[in-house]
């Protein structure tokens, strides 16, 4: 039985089970999200208005037993950027929407009044359930309340009291394999769902049509080949595995690229005490796990269970970004005292680099100190949570709290907060984080990878010459792998590994039948990239929105002293392609 | 003596006085302003960064003696709309700057340390003294201060509380020639003044150098005609006088277009007693004047002095567009209350517009109730003017407060808040609303005139035919009128009397024995238009910015149950001169 488009409108509460139309067929993921907003949203909507829509599309290999496939992309029109979005997760709704033939789900319209829905999807159905026990509640009460009345398997989506509230800093939560949550975790998306008044959604697990493959040999050979280069490669193999994504506190602050007390610094003093390292002593010293997977098939583990000093847990899928951006950013020291405000932060739905770029640049606003972690914590649980006007401003996000308080030093691109690379000091980082349509976002085009981890190749991060090249190919490489529902850690193998694209494409092929080629794929990604700038453009973009915020133009960054040197002019010849 | 360039680094806190150059000396007021924020303000700057300028300029015929003429430009990139703003302002400034030979006085950069300084601008001068005494202190005691230290003459510009902290609603005050005040209202340019760190600015009002007039007998001739055509006019001639700008609230009301509780409707049931006749019924059963003039020479005395019961003080100039914002807008029917509101905003140096439209969308976001103006006053007044959370929520403006609380019904063009006039029923001006470079702005081409005051023809306000025409016209005219240093209330002569428009003209070429005729004017008009839109559009502002907020094409307004129903393309149409 074909893959079907589970069309749903929340102002009638009811829903159609359509074809997919015929140039849909060979899109996934970000690909196909981006294809379906492009055609249907128009830009210049609301994004939390009733012409704006949520549209979860699983990637072209999602529910296979492809390694590492198993992610889940959502667009819309986002709240945070005013642009296009597709913030990808893991967790267990891709593979269990691919595997009951849901090709795309697209949520349309808002309700007239002011209940809450929780939405159940199963084989060609579509429920809707007035949930008032939900509301006000968040998301560990929400996945509790959903396994109990369904199974242990069963996928779901929620929000918490700040998605509710339409806060920027909200994201949807998903379920992973363990009962714990990752996130479609920036542009605000959290919002978009608490304006359709939707508080969860649940994917039914039990009655699968399963995800069927058009040549099962070809697939189990390229795939074989595919995990032995994910396990071959130092980095997916070994240095993620070890201490998680979060190896990188010390890596990137050696290069002095770690921001540090909201972008002042590219170092942090304090960075032994919040590093890989470290938390996998701890680990190993306390209990809980280095490795553990976001979503089943994923054999990099770079996900881990962490515990406090007694042994109790703390909290799951801890990564550098987040350990970051409450860390050095925010001058805490307390590795504990993050994991807590992490843990805080799933239950909430908050996109922790929104959420703490916020809080650091809130310490310019006078409401936070540097190193006080238990206030921030008490920002978040207290404020935040309750929405107060205090709550509301931290909620609003990094770009909104400038305003309010008029500062300058505003850490963001197209509004959304800079992740945990500093762009003075990490070029290349930085060129997609100003070119990519999503705002600044570290995953766009991990140009890292090249200036720092000498993977495919190097390019000198101080340097201008060739960032802007390295930053397009790596967008136009993400774009594509976003579209398999793979994880974007597969890019260090197929950056180092000549077998590695070819096994993915070769996958592909064997799923559908198809013929793709790498050009092919080359082709798809320069697609997505030009669609979804596309929209932005009608929405009202232009490359005066393509620029890093204008102080680190004037002010240089130590320890190397640099600034953001590029000219307009070098910046837009991104888009020569 | 010829006219000077005064030019002010606030990093240095020193001064150049420069020549006027050869393409500037044709120009004033807005026309002066823009051409110079064009020309050496980076439109991707910050705006309270240090590359942001501040300029102020009088109008050509600002200095002489010619009716109407006392107007004062300011001209940056602005806070609130991102794009460059021209704001003029009566009082005293523009004729005291005219006087002293000051054709520009252009502010540039920022202070290194955190101390607010008062300039004053003497004959070829200007002095920076450090004000600790007044930091913290709202206008009224600011403007006490500078009459004692100099003189009743002095013009005196100032910030209160909300400009030092750089709200998007803070405005600066001018000194009226009655010691009340006058404000450059729109685009939050009170935090540009904020930001850098300038309380103050004194113009020298006793050492003149007097402008000189290059054929004082033409001049005399033809400002006699003016003045006769201003006197003429039944609008600028009899209502205004006897009822002030208030004369509108009748007028408006009846048409169905005077917006009400946030814009959900175009009648108010309690205009009877906010309207200009109760208003001018008040003050002549308790004291007070009918009219007075917010400047030197002015014949229309739009402005007021409003007592309460007991004929006590309350507020002077005391204009339709706060007392709509704060009495139909907010569900609000007392007058006194309003007036009181009034004078608190005056002192505060906050837009009227911007933050009683963004308390109306407070009432959507839970934090007032309609009719509550006591709850109004106290936001304004403890909340705002302390700065505290929820003030500085009030402070930032109609769309801040609608991002920080995921709000729809967001009555913003280009970040700034709608005034005064429906623009679904008032459709002409609705044109000029999304059109114009200023963000929403009822003076930047009055088609109110028009579409209901019979003033210039007549276009049917509920209907598109010829709106986009009509907007365009006003605009190029007002453009030019802006630039003259006359108050807007001009273009009603103007527009019904054949006599109007050349005296006007001929007084330009008499003060400055230049040749311009009613063609120049009109391409005057039309390069300002051009220049700031080019100026927005290096900014990053496209056609999806000359828009209306998305609700009012989808959500009919009583009484009519008319919609925003013009298509992006009859709007950009605009542009086509």
């Amino acid at each position: 039985m074909a893959d079907k488009i589970y069309r749903v409108d929340m102002k009638t509460l009811t829903y159609k089970i359509e074809e997919v139309p015929s140039e849909w067929l060979g899109l996934g993921g970000r690909a196909l999200t981006s294809t379906i907003v492009a055609k249907e949203v128009d830009p210049e909507c609301h994004p939390l208005g009733p012409n704006n829509k949520m549209v979860f599309c699983p990637g072209l290999l999602s529910g296979t037993s492809a390694a590492n496939s198993g992610r889940n992309s959502l667009g819309a029109k986002s709240p945070l950027t005013g642009g296009i979005k597709e913030s990808n997760v893991g967790g267990t709704s891709a593979g269990i929407m691919a595997k009951l033939g849901v090709k795309a789900l697209i949520i349309e319209n808002i309700p007239d009044g002011d209940e809450f829905y929780h939405l159940h999807v199963s084989r060609e159905k579509v429920e809707f359930h007035p949930c008032p026990e939900l509301v006000g509640k968040d998301n560990y009460f929400v996945l509790d309340a959903m396994l109990e009345k369904y199974s242990k398997k069963v996928a779901v989506m929620s929000i918490a009291r700040p998605g509710e509230m339409k806060m920027l800093t909200s994201n949807i939560s998903v379920k992973d394999p363990q009962g714990k949550l990752r996130s479609h975790g920036r542009g605000g998306l959290g919002a978009v769902m608490g304006s359709k008044k939707i508080k969860c959604i649940t994917v039914d697990a039990e009655k699968y049509k399963e995800t069927t493959l058009a040549d099962p040999e070809k697939f189990k050979e390229a795939s074989k080949i595919f995990t032995k280069a994910l396990k071959d490669n130092p980095i997916s193999g070994e240095g993620l595995p070890a201490f998680g994504t979060n190896v990188l506190v010390n890596i990137i602050n050696e290069a002095g690229g770690l921001p540090t007390r909201n972008f002042r610094e590219g170092t942090y003093e304090f960075a032994e005490n919040i590093c890989g390292e470290t938390m996998a002593e701890n680990i190993k010293n306390r209990g809980g796990k280095t490795t553990h997977g976001c979503h089943a098939g994923c054999v990099i583990q770079c996900s881990q269970v962490y515990h406090d000093k007694d042994d109790k847990y703390l909290t799951s899928g801890f990564e550098y970004e987040s350990i970051w951006a409450m860390g050095a950013n925010l001058g805490i020291k307390d590795l504990d005292l993050i994991a807590k405000m992490d843990a805080l932060m799933d239950d909430l739905g908050l996109d922790t680099i929104e959420t703490s770029v916020c809080l650091g640049l809130a310490v310019d606003a006078g409401i936070l100190k540097y190193g006080d972690g238990e206030e921030a914590y008490r920002l978040i649980k207290e404020e935040l949570a309750n929405g107060t006007p205090l709550g509301r401003i931290i909620g609003s996000g990094t770009g909104t709290l400038g305003k309010l308080y008029g500062l300058v030093r505003v850490p963001v691109v197209k509004n959304q907060a800079i992740p945990a690379y500093e762009p003075r000091a990490v070029k290349g980082q930085g060129v997609t984080y100003v070119t990519t349509p999503m705002g600044a976002d570290h995953t766009a085009g991990y140009a890292v990878a090249t200036n720092i981890l000498n993977s495919g190749g190097y390019v000198d991060p101080l340097k201008k010459d060739g960032q802007v090249e390295l930053a397009r190919n790596l967008q136009i490489a993400s774009a594509a792998v976003d579209s398999t529902g793979m994880c974007i850690f597969v890019a260090f193998p197929a950056l180092d590994d000549p077998k590695c694209l070819p096994a993915l494409i070769d996958m592909i092929n064997a799923r559908f039948g198809s013929n793709l080629t790498g050009d092919d794929v080359t082709n798809l990604g320069k697609y997505v990239l030009k669609l979804e700038r596309e929209f932005n453009q009608k929405a009202g973009f232009t490359s005066a929105d393509d620029r890093m915020p204008e102080f680190m133009k004037y002010e240089a960054l130590p320890p190397h002293n640099v600034t953001w040197d590029f000219t307009n002019e070098e910046i837009d010849e991104f888009w020569n392609f």
